[in-house]
């Protein structure tokens, strides 16, 4: 069992990641579904858990659930001219409804009248709801989410970071005004911010995306970027504003208070299963997966430790109760009580799981009423050997919450002290050509003209792309300069970073 | 506000029914797309009631949720050959991936090798992954749920009963032993029973389908069904014994105890969102939609009653002040304090859209600290006029609770008078093609000589069809007889009912 599965972060980062998602049993590839991935318990677990505190939080910003055909006709897609150009060429289209048998083979029967995408998104289709949906100004806003799967065939895949399929939520909003509309891009940005904060354990920055990685529709997107461990920037959750884009695609109007027809202002926002990929390349370590409590399915795993049966029933004895006592505190607790592996394994085992902490329960702590635990990330003594903390059985429960509340803010601390050491401010194409040569990234502000043809010739001199025009407050303060690739005037930096 | 906007029951069922959905705003035809619908805000609500409470169940059962892909390759489904005839006919079928525009108008681009049908139910796909993540005895049980949607193109279709797209949960076991995978069966069975008795407050019969109507692949199908309030039958959900069918098909075997391999022994077991349908079609009436209120989204809904301003400001405060108090103790509260509509426009607003009691609030009311409550079905008095009830403000929330739990009972109490009173038993050919001639139904027992081809001619001849053999205890006990139809032999009457 202690054979060396995960490869380490500095030897092949990519490969780590796939090693920690196979060893926790987070998902797998669906190999005979060109791109398409298995999410397995472990991992769909992670997701439950994001989309309920999520679904909470979207509830309590006044949106409702609701659902929308998977199938979208082809000229739906047509409609508005910059999203067909997006999504065109990732569309999986639906020519066909049923099949017949022949010479053992099954062939296709009856031909569509109209092909039907699988949805890449849903703007479209829900355009066409909103415009039988809305007539007055007493209908807005229209609030709505909706929690589904999508298909974007792209040729290069990783499980969960850019799948064909995958999850997602997509809220679809209509306002009577542009800055009604804004605020909505704006409200939902900060509430993807905060969950990235208060339950990844994840520090983002927000931000507008420039005109060429702009969503195709909108007037303007915004972002929340996040760091992974290799400096590389992921983004983990996009807040749109379409302008009226689709409200003149599909005609969506009201009638105002003056009485006179006007289009509607909407906006979209979304994020997916993308996020538990952020969340394992943001904290696990070489010995595999590690996870903020608040989204672990497992918050600990006790582990009776015995030599003879009576220590056995008097330790399972214990755990069970402890367990039952945990449990009532809120806890999700695990008892590994199996025969057939020892101990030493059983750690391994649930620290390459992301379990956050584990409790030992030998004889003698019996005797003393108390227990061993570790963190799944612990301090280590002048040895360099981790330290397990003793507490007591009395409060436990109490004890341990706050383990696990003071675990959570370690992994968001460390993660952010990591990106602050990996950000820099950058003003010659030397230095950045530099930064960005080899595998790895940083987080660099650096000034440029404003013209997509510059953030061209950067990404493909360098592979760095513009994450976003950081929001004020978020990065280096606004300053006058000239752009580090064509020295043009710059009114601020912006944020260059590799990104997956 | 006050036009008969629904069809009654007793002039046109399939009608009334529509317009309920319709004016309650639970889901509407997606006409763009064939066969498909959009569930609106209000329904969908009432799907994640359904969903959370079903999930509990299936978690305290041991099962774990997990992701498979959507799309399947045709060739898995020319696995089993049972189950390629049953879904052949309703696959949508994926043949291109990218769209390319020329002149205006858009074209596919790239055809795939292999075809993918949209999962119409997932034991294929579901299978492919057993056979590589089950190796040993100690593999089994495997114990997997999933929630998605499916897409199954049907000619005749209806919001809810019947769509083209549905959202469900599939359950799909793994087992070593035949003996086990009968329990899953009949554990999960049970499951569907409990969850539509408790939470739905619809009785249900469960049994076994015949041959015909067993599900494509399984060497049984067992359902509950349900009766609606026309007497026709729904199948409200059912559970599968695969048999070792789809083990054998995708190679899925297992070390046992002895060293040798064997073939699993599988389950499936689904329920739909055409139990909302179900629930719909059960308890509503002639004035809307009636929720059971434990998948009402809205419990209790507050309208105060005003004539003054300060009678506004005080009855409005006061209704906010209850609304927050009954929150606190976990019901489900609106207050509909809008100035465009006159109570009685609100009270038939609300009762359209099930909420299970109405309070109102009036400055008296105030004075007297009690409230005037309604139930959405209210005993009448003598001059049939419904009856109102007054509570004190202190301890409402109480009281209110006592209140939909008494509510809940009556639903269920009353439908399962109601499909007492519509039961029968028949013994000669002539009463049954009475019984079913028109458009009404029954619950009918009656003997059956076991073959298809009887089967089938009934069906042909009345329209009903044998809905199951009902287990022991549910449905008259086992005596022997003849056939209604055939004068033949048979060890039992069967159920038979017009069914959705």
């Amino acid at each position: 069992m202690a054979e060396a599965r995960i490869t380490t972060r500095s030897k092949d980062y990519a490969q780590w990641y796939q090693d920690v998602l196979r060893e926790a049993g987070l998902a797998e590839p669906a190999e005979v579904v060109r791109g398409c991935m298995v999410i397995k318990p472990h991992g769909y677990a992670i997701w439950e858990k994001m989309q309920s505190d999520l679904d909470r939080r979207f509830k309590a910003t006044g949106h409702q659930n609701a659902y929308f055909p998977l199938l979208i006709p082809l000229s739906f897609l047509a409609k508005e001219a910059q999203h067909v150009e997006g999504f065109a060429m990732e569309c999986a289209v639906v020519t066909h409804s049923g099949l017949k048998a022949a010479d053992g083979k099954l062939t296709l029967k009856n031909e569509l009248e109209e092909p039907y995408v699988v949805r890449p998104t849903s703007e479209t289709i829900i355009g066409h709801f909103f415009a039988k949906w809305i007539d007055s100004y007493r209908d807005l806003p229209l609030l709505i989410n909706q929690w589904a799967n999508v298909m974007r065939w792209e040729l290069r895949t990783r499980l969960f970071l850019r799948t064909g399929e995958f999850l997602w939520q997509e809220g679809h909003t209509a306002h009577a005004t542009h800055a009604e509309a804004q605020e909505e891009v704006r409200r939902m940005l900060d509430v993807y911010r905060d969950f990235a904060h208060e339950v990844m354990a994840l520090p983002v920055l927000q931000g507008v995306k420039t005109d060429n990685e702009r969503f195709a529709g909108a007037v303007e997107t915004t972002c929340i970027e996040a760091m992974m461990q290799d400096g590389k920037a992921l983004q983990a959750g996009t807040s749109h504003d379409l302008g009226q884009n689709f409200g003149k695609a599909f005609n969506v109007t009201f009638q105002n208070e003056k009485g006179e027809r006007e289009h509607v202002w909407q906006t979209s926002w979304g994020v997916s299963t993308r996020l538990v990929g952020a969340v394992v390349m943001a904290h696990s370590d070489d010995d595999g997966l590690v996870l903020p409590p608040r989204l672990a399915p497992i918050h600990v795993v006790i582990v009776p430790i015995w030599k003879s049966d009576a220590e056995k029933a008097a330790t399972v004895d214990a755990a069970r109760r402890i367990a039952k006592e945990l449990g009532d505190d809120g806890l999700s607790v695990k008892v590994d009580d199996r025969d057939n592996l020892r101990p030493g394994d059983k750690y391994y085992e649930w620290e390459r799981k992301g379990v956050p902490v584990r409790v030992e329960i030998g004889p003698r702590d019996l005797e003393s009423r108390s227990v061993m635990i570790k963190r799944r990330i612990a301090p280590v003594d002048a040895n360099g050997k981790a330290i397990k903390e003793k507490l007591a059985m009395e409060g436990l429960g109490v004890a341990l919450g706050k383990v696990l509340d003071e675990f959570q803010r370690f992994l968001f601390e460390r993660a952010l002290q990591f990106r602050e050491s990996n950000t820099i401010t950058v003003d010659s194409w030397k230095e950045f050509c530099e930064v960005f040569a080899g595998e790895g990234s940083k987080f660099v502000y650096a000034h440029w003209d404003g013209t997509g043809e510059t953030e061209k010739a950067i990404k493909e001199a360098t592979k760095a792309t513009i994450r976003c025009l950081p929001y004020p407050g978020q990065g280096p303060a606004a300053e006058p300069g000239v752009c580090i690739k064509t020295g043009k005037p710059s009114a601020r930096r912006v944020l260059f970073a590799k990104n997956y």
